[in-house]
C-alpha cells in the first residue's frame, strides 16, 4: 500500500510548467562585455525586465538612455525580451522627464554611498520634493534603494519612515521599495496604498548565516545584507502567500571573480542564470508552484500597468547541474544541481 | 594664550610606555611554517601566551602536547616568552591529566564544528562532567569557545546559559569565556564568582559594520563573529575600565591569503603583529594608557596565578606602517600607519 502511494504521488509530480509573460523587476546587466554576456541569459527565460541605471556614468540623460537602450536592445536579441529602463535619481526638470517619459518604467534612487555606483545618489530628500511633485503628476514610478548610513542590519528599517513620509506626501506616486530583506517592510506594503515592493531569488533562500555562519561566502555577499532567520521567512511567506503588492525583482548583480573573491569584495549575487529553475524548485517544495505565475508575472504587470508581448517560457523536470562561471562570474547555486531547467527557447 | 596650551599638552603626551610581563591569554600559533612565520612576531613583544591546541591532529595527549611545546619553544627562541599550553578538551582520566598537569594552563573546550579545526569538539556537555569534575579537583582551567550551533549573531547569547550552567555546577572550577563579544557576556562576569573572560583587540574596534557594511572584508573575517556597536562598546568599556575579571586574548588566527580571499574564507584575524601598538594607541585615544598595563598583564596573572620570568616591553611613540603582508598572511591594520611602534628588543 506504502508502494502504491507512493506512486500516485510520483504520477502526481507535474513535469513541465509553463509562465506567461515572467519579469524580473529589478536587474542589472551592466554594459560592455558584461552587458554581452549576461543579457542574453536574462533575456532567455523572461518577458521583459527593469533594467537598473547605476552605471559609471549614470543612465541621467535623455541621450545616455538613448545609447544604453540600444546597448541593451542589441545584446538581448534574438531574445523577444522587452528591457523596462529606468533613470537615474537626481533633479529633473519637466521637459526633460516629459521627454524620456514613454522610454523609462520609473526613476531609481539611491541614497548616496549606499552601494555600487551609488557615489551620485541623492544626500538629503528635501532637495528631490520638486522632481517627485512632477514624477506623480506624470505618472512616473520611483524605485528606491532604501537604506540609512546606519548598522548594516538597521540600515532597511531606519529606512522605513522615509518612505511612509514619501507615501503619504506624494500619495498619487507609486513607490516601489527594491529589494526588502526584513518584516518590517513586509508589514509595510499593509499600511501604505502607494506602497509597493520587490523582493530577491536569494533573500527568499538565504540569511546572514549563509554569508557568514560557517566559512564566510563572498558570492552570497549583497547589499541589502541578507537578515535574520524571522525575516526570510516573512519574505517567503509573503512571496508564497503572494502578496499582491510583491513582485520579483532578482537583483541579480554580476561583479568579476577577481572583484568578489577579494579583500574588499563587491556586493551582488548573480542570480540570473538560475532565477526561474530555482523559484520553480522553491515554490515547489511549498506546494505552491501554482502561485509562481503571479509572483513573476501578475502583480508586476497590474501594478505597473505593462503589457508586454506574449511570450510563454517554459520549464521542465531535468536536473542540471549549474556551471561553476559564466564567463569570469561565479552564479548563485554554482556547482549545485538543480531540478528544474529551461526548455529550450521555441 | 592657545599656542602655549598647545606647547603645554605636547609636553605632557607620553613618548614611551613601559609594560611589565604583557601577556596574550588566547593565540594561534599554528605549526610547521606558519608557527616559525608568527611565533617570533608575538614573542617579540610578550612575555607568554596561552597558545591554543585546536590543530590537526589536535593537541590531546601527553606525547603530542610534549611535540607540540618543543616545536613552540624552538620557535619562539631568541625570546623571553613563556608559552602557556592547552591540551584540547576531551574525556581525560585522573592519570592523564596528572601526567600533563604542569605543563598546561588550562584546558580549551570546543564545542563541535563551531570554528577552525573543531570538528572533534564537545557534542554533548553532559559527557564532559567527569572530565570537568577532575579539572576541578586538580585546579586545571576552563577555556571555552562559547558559541551554539543557532543562528550566527545569536551563537554566544544563546550559549551564556551553558556558562552559568557549569559555574554554579563546578563552582570550585576556573572558567574563561574566550573572546567575548556581546554585551551580555560582559554582565555576566559580575553574576558568577568563578567566571573569567579574554576580550580580542580586534572586538574592541570593529562591529559587524566593518566586516560587511561597506565592501566585504574578509581579513576581518572571525568567530565569533563582530556583532554591534553597543556590545563593541560594552566589550570596550569594560577592558578600559578596566575590568577585574577580563584579559587580553588576542584570539590571533593567521590563514594564508589564498585562504581568506576565496569563495569559502577561513575565519580568523591575524592580529598579532599590531597588538601592542594598536592597544596602546586605542587605550590613549580613551586617555587609559596608565589602565593598559592591567588589560595586558595584571589581571591574567593574579586569575591564572601565574609569575612569569621579568620582562619589560616599551612601546615608543613613533610612527610606523604595518606591511601588507607577513609572509603570505595580511596582518589586522594592513599598510595603515600606527603611532606606537615595538622598541628594539633589548
Amino acid at each position: 500500500m506504502a508502494n502504491s502511494n507512493a506512486v500516485l504521488h510520483l504520477k502526481a509530480m507535474m513535469m513541465e510548467l509553463a509562465l506567461d509573460r515572467p519579469l524580473d523587476m529589478h536587474l542589472h546587466l551592466r554594459e560592455g562585455a558584461m552587458l554581452e554576456l549576461v543579457a542574453p541569459l536574462s533575456a532567455a527565460q523572461l518577458a521583459g525586465a527593469v533594467i537598473m541605471p547605476n552605471l559609471v556614468p549614470p543612465i541621467d540623460t535623455p541621450a545616455r538612455l538613448a545609447q544604453y537602450r540600444a546597448a541593451v536592445a542589441a545584446a538581448a536579441a534574438p531574445y523577444a525580451f522587452t528591457p523596462y529602463h529606468t533613470l537615474f535619481f537626481r533633479a529633473y526638470d519637466e521637459a526633460t522627464l516629459n521627454a524620456v517619459r514613454d522610454q523609462i518604467i520609473g526613476i531609481k534612487l539611491y541614497p548616496e554611498g549606499v552601494t555600487t555606483n551609488s557615489a551620485g545618489g541623492v544626500r538629503n530628500l528635501d532637495e528631490a520634493e520638486q522632481t517627485l511633485a512632477l514624477m506623480e503628476q506624470l505618472g512616473i514610478p520611483l524605485l528606491v534603494h532604501g537604506e540609512s548610513h546606519g548598522f548594516v542590519l538597521d540600515r532597511e528599517a531606519e529606512f522605513l519612515p522615509v518612505y511612509r513620509r514619501l507615501a503619504t506626501r506624494f500619495p498619487g506616486l507609486t513607490i516601489v521599495m527594491e529589494h526588502i530583506t526584513t518584516a518590517a517592510a513586509v508589514a509595510l506594503l499593509d499600511e501604505l496604498p502607494n506602497l509597493f515592493a520587490t523582493v530577491t531569488l536569494h533573500h527568499l533562500l538565504i540569511t546572514l548565516d549563509d554569508l557568514a555562519g560557517g566559512l564566510l561566502q563572498p558570492h552570497l555577499f549583497c547589499k541589502p545584507i541578507a537578515k535574520r532567520p524571522g525575516d526570510r521567512q516573512a519574505l517567503l511567506g509573503a512571496a508564497l502567500r503572494p502578496h499582491p503588492k510583491l513582485m520579483l525583482g532578482s537583483d541579480s548583480a554580476p561583479h568579476p571573480i577577481d572583484a568578489k573573491e577579494a579583500a574588499g569584495c563587491a556586493a551582488g549575487v548573480f542570480s540570473a542564470p538560475v532565477l526561474l529553475p530555482m523559484l520553480a524548485e522553491l515554490f515547489e517544495r511549498h506546494d505552491a508552484l501554482d502561485r509562481l505565475q503571479a509572483f513573476v508575472s501578475d502583480h508586476a504587470r497590474r501594478i505597473y500597468a505593462i503589457d508586454p508581448p506574449p511570450r510563454r517560457v517554459m520549464l521542465i523536470r531535468e536536473a542540471w547541474r549549474v556551471p561553476d562561471r559564466y564567463g569570469d562570474v561565479v552564479p548563485l547555486a554554482a556547482g549545485q544541481q538543480l531540478m528544474w531547467s529551461l526548455a529550450p527557447f521555441v
